[in-house]
């Protein structure tokens, strides 16, 4: 039997196997740190005053250490320190960083906590930072889209059910779905904010220490809500908060993806409904002729990120209580989620103002037919018909429509929410309070 | 060249191929129907009302038919009336179970909402009493921890990370760390519940009618927190909604599984920590010696059951505005998704309470190492060595550790949360607040 | 602190907690059997035949038993014997039916096997069968595109990219890209059934029996290819397998998304391209103009089923070797895609068959700048230019494509594959070498 | 209202905004045709070969463009050509770099194949390579586990169901199960590379061109087995070939997690079965007492980098025919599925080998109700006992089987592949099939 190629391999060098072994097991992770840093700055800091109010450290000596992580900060922000291979992660630099700058008391920092507790507040910091920004550009599309709802009040749109053209609508009623469904996203990004903005800092490795840490203290500090209380449940948060975060997002991706498809729709020859702004779009490296919405398209690609991610961190979660070292890998699918999307998301205002609306293409869309079931609830609240007998009328006498389109608009259509009765200011009353 | 099978069977009749694409078309739509239906009867009753405050039908007329509906929802629940695959779905049945009964009368309840509508509103309802379920099961669930937190306060468990036995813990800080996810997961239902809870009934197929419906009475009636004002929203909201009420689902069955393998692993011959009760465990069909922790390990299976209906919805939703076919598949995944995860939870607390714990053996799994990190942290105290120093002097002092086993115990470990300082007290107010 | 619902809930008797107990471990499980147990009963048959082989029955044993066995599948059949609620699963009811009748002899086929050996079995059987009925549709599926491929070689079609209108294309090549689509994906069928059609009988529970079975006979008797050797390999299988087979059916109903999507298109007001026939399409409930294609939509709806069955049984799969009963909860989604996806493929050939080409309004989409790419070729071919030279002289001069449209047709296109060039003969043959 | 953060930002230069959105559009796009230049570069040889067998390129030019395109390989291994944000992507990287060296017979490159072609066939035979390097290293892992096998034929340990100690079983067994286990996913890999390995070039954009390219040459020259016919199946097969790469690397990976939960728990306190070789461990930042199986973690958790992978990929492909941007996206999710998983299956063999097994740990984890199976298969066949009535009878006389243990060993176990009949010769017939 012929050796395989294993075998050939095993007689390569004892140090190049564990070279081959360290980068497998370090992964991205020191260069995903970079993302991180800050976050873990701004909780050491925390963590150090929270040892000088019980004595661990002297305020003198506090306040030393967070003067340095205070200048790592920015050393870090001006490029004067890299965080790179040469460390195993983030968390190893700073307490690298402090002990090369202040020597013995350096090595104090790491007094009543682990690396678990870092990545733990790190990330959490990192996730109410996104949510926020969330929140932010979700309100802003939803402004937009409010501003355009108004704009286009009474500009027509065929309504779709099944792709086929089903009864008349408009672009206000359009643009103003985005606004209501955006305002719904900001929301949930406040929601989840709340839910997951406790404190995780002080659980050492999942079951605390033999130091009275003052929890409450950081959790002022850093600016949570609450003390996340049980230090196993820290531990156990590690992903969870994480799809929480992602899940989260998806709200938003989700209905941008309908918004996309729509937009790709539309700017179609056959549709011809709008035109994508140029800065949106491209040309064809083989064909001369074509005018692509490209950015369209990858915003409804966007979405399958978000699936990508959040599928990789679910599979991740099937473990007992406690920190495995499977968790490292929950931190590349939620940096890759939320900053992919966030870079997404602050484009689509532009996009939507920036476009060109067909406002002729639209109206010849709009076929007599469409008008059939206005038509019958006329016959309905008229002639007192049930609704299915004028259901069954109209079916069998379409040529009447065509006489009555003149007489039938879409300020008609004035059920509450509706073409004719868009209700654009409960939208703004609500998206007023969300800003609040 | 031969014949392949679909030509040998397009010889088939007609109407054997029509009535297997029925059969595709209808799938168990009406089935799936029966958990929905008395919601529908009871939206269809505030639509009949909604349309009697706008003159659309008498008060006379309203009430008709709103009786005739209570009685249809008797004759349902009684099993005198099947909904089967007589009919296409639930929403038909209705309407044809009103005609029947009140002949024209019956067919004015369809005017100005359309079968998108009655899902919609049905659907929503129906979320609305899963997720009131859900957090009721999550509140149990805690509750039931805590009150075992507890009881066994004091009561030693090795506490892992890696798997590998880490530091001393307790069975006073596994119970508390369920008991605050739980609260979570409560406080999680109701801030979804909080944020679906709109009134999405009044839309018709997604562009509104013209009727001035009073969709504020409706969803008053209904019990919902707000209007859903725009009706092509409302549309898309097939599917977000659902993936809401999965996701959040997911929180509670998330924290369950990682439960569920600490028992499953507890169970084992290897730790035996723990006895599962009889009622929750079975024997082997060829091995006579078995007595296997079965429902342990259908609770820890049950969240797979979430992925796969969160995946089936996410990957429906890839679609244009407007109501598409492709949405009717929306309906069994939520169905299922959420009537198996609460068949599951509320078996929770009935384990946790009938099972056993076998102190001696989680006792004498307690090994001097375990003090390590306790002990490094008491000479960082006692005798002011950097954290990192201590480390390192443990760590070639192994058998100092020995001597010391029976001076620190977890009572020692007082950083909030740990073991020595659960703060039970803290979680059972924020239980308390989530029960209001 | 107020009671929660369950702590009301405990004080429900003893034996209604074990009901829902047992009902949430046994799920629906024996309903799932009623679609295994032919197959169970065949493997049963070759392993009563195969316990003869080395004398633990007699030959009159195991011919009574097999007469008994095939006595079961008639009942079965005709509805004499009912598989429901009564037995625990389909494999204590075969083993109840055999004692049933045969008294001592039917407590025998149990000898040398477990429940897990039944259901790996039986499971096999079934997912060989379920590949050679997507093998057989798939060809079907092949052989219709191919058929109509040729009928409408010469038929023009725009050719899409980004949904834009591209180049001049036709609905030969439509047919025909689904046609060698189709080949694959039988293809890939067949290697599946190739790679899983090892035999699992006679691993006991994961670890064989002291009883040298003749595992080569029931091999050979069960029809499979090859034994699989390794009983603890048998048991991990368990999923493994079941993904193979679902990751197989996602090949078709991938490429018929597409297709759906295609056609969901053509069908719309703004193209118009296609008619879908009568059977495929409906009404709406309250828009008399409506005729839609929702056979189509739920095609297109299809893979999602696949998807969601798929990622729930991923889900379950983190698990050390050996059987838990995590594992049983593979049965549903398997069972559940497979035959969804059947149910549905082989509705396709019927489709396309059944629908009517707009030939007129296909013609009609072809606009000048279609045949820009083409030009720009020509430019290189007979005046030499560089085909970026060409590109930008096309850009250019536009109008000049308007005088060219008339000489340049779908027949020009002549690289391998393409319009004028489709290569069907070469796709027949492959269709004819997997016939075989 | 106050105004929102985009409004702020809306005065940001119209440059700014250009930049976001390019940046937005390209993504990580030229950095990951790093990992895909050499196989364009291999391609663009072939294309610029097939234009000189149809005269579209003299010999001479055809010869001077490879002769560019080998240097342009040369420079890039070498550093000295970089592929950066320089470029818009690795395609239009080579068409710059000829025409930079080459002038106007540079341009001539182009013709006749789009960006699509290129993307395609490089990425095809990306595809085709990783597949013949995943089948390397699955027969490595079973090479090696047969010879871990063969090794520990006689080794015992304890064999289980549900986590439970069910009957003896033996390192034998163990190996050979993953011996087994990745002949066939060497087998799958070799199945995927002969569906996938068929030719893409030559299909333009997807609807070829009007020029007789010889794509059978380039089939040929490619080493691809077959022609990928239908320009519209290539494109269409953008996606769907990525799938059934990942979905095939899922196969090892699958395995390879339960394998490393076996480990994991083999190497905890508890079991104490193995020892992981030091390589593979690593300490703690807080514990001193910590030596944990880290890379064993990371190789359980590498399977859920391959669901979220698959899961992006598959999110991305509801569209309808023809290339959209979307499909630019399918890049990353295929580059980092494989290359992550390769780098981690490369150790596997290297894991095994180094670790250590404490056979005595596994003796005594031996108990004696551990044989109540073979026992009464024993008296099945000794006493001519109904196997039910055997299972009962030991059920009730648990004593006698103490009695019993020293008689009973696993070499009795001999049904085929069991622990007394592993079959290893036919694991090593089948895996020298393999490697021909």
């Amino acid at each position: 039997m012929s050796q395989p190629l294993w075998s050939k391999e095993s007689t390569k060098s004892k140090s190049r196997l564990s070279e081959d072994i360290m980068l497998f097991m370090s992964g991205r992770d020191v260069i995903l740190d970079q993302q991180l840093l800050a976050f873990d700055i701004q909780a050491s800091k925390a963590h150090a005053e929270g040892l000088a109010r019980i004595g661990v450290l002297s305020e003198q000596e506090s306040m030393i250490i967070n003067q340095s992580l205070d200048q790592l900060l920015k050393d870090f922000e001006k490029g004067q320190f890299i965080l790179d291979e040469r460390f195993e992660d983030g968390h190893s630099a700073i307490e690298w960083y402090l002990t090369d700058k202040l020597g013995e008391l350096g090595k104090k920092i790491h007094t009543g906590r682990s690396r678990n507790d870092q990545v733990s507040v790190a990330t959490r910091l990192f996730c109410c930072e996104s949510l926020k920004q969330l929140n932010q550009l979700c309100l802003d599309v939803s402004f937009t889209c409010l501003k355009l709802a108004k704009q286009h009040e009474k500009d027509v749109l065929p309504g779709y059910t099944h792709l086929q053209r089903a009864v008349v609508s408009s672009w206000g009623l359009w643009f103003a779905s985005f606004a209501e469904a955006f305002c719904d996203n900001a929301k949930a990004a406040q929601q989840v904010l709340e839910l997951i903005g406790s404190n995780p800092l002080g659980s050492a490795a999942g079951y605390g220490v033999n130091l009275k840490l003052d929890r409450d203290y950081t959790t002022k500090t850093l600016g949570f809500n609450r003390l996340q209380i049980n230090p196993m449940y820290v531990q156990n948060s590690r992903g969870k908060v994480e799809l929480q975060v992602l899940g989260c997002f998806k709200n938003a991706l989700l209905d941008l993806r309908r918004m996309a498809w729509d937009l790709s729709l539309f700017s179609t020859g056959e549709y011809n409904f709008i035109e994508i702004g140029n800065d949106f779009s491209t040309g064809s490296s083989i064909m001369p002729n074509k005018h692509n919405p490209d950015a369209v398209e990858l915003m409804r690609a966007e979405y399958a990120k978000l699936v990508g991610c959040y599928a990789e961190l679910e599979s991740l979660l099937s473990l007992p209580s406690g920190y495995q070292r499977d968790l490292q890998n929950t931190k590349e699918p939620l940096l890759k989620g939320v900053s992919s999307s966030l870079q997404c998301l602050q484009l689509v205002p532009h996009l939507l103002v920036g476009m060109t609306i067909n406002h002729k293409q639209c109206e010849q869309a709009i076929e007599a037919s469409m008008f059939a079931t206005d038509k019958a609830v006329e016959l309905v609240i008229e002639d007192g018909m049930a609704f299915r007998d004028a259901y069954r009328h109209i079916k069998d006498n379409y040529q009447e429509l065509e006489e009555r389109q003149a007489e039938i608009s879409i300020e008609q259509r004035t059920s509450p929410g509706s073409c004719g009765n868009l209700l654009l200011d409960r939208i703004e009353k609500r998206l007023k309070e969300l800003l609040d």
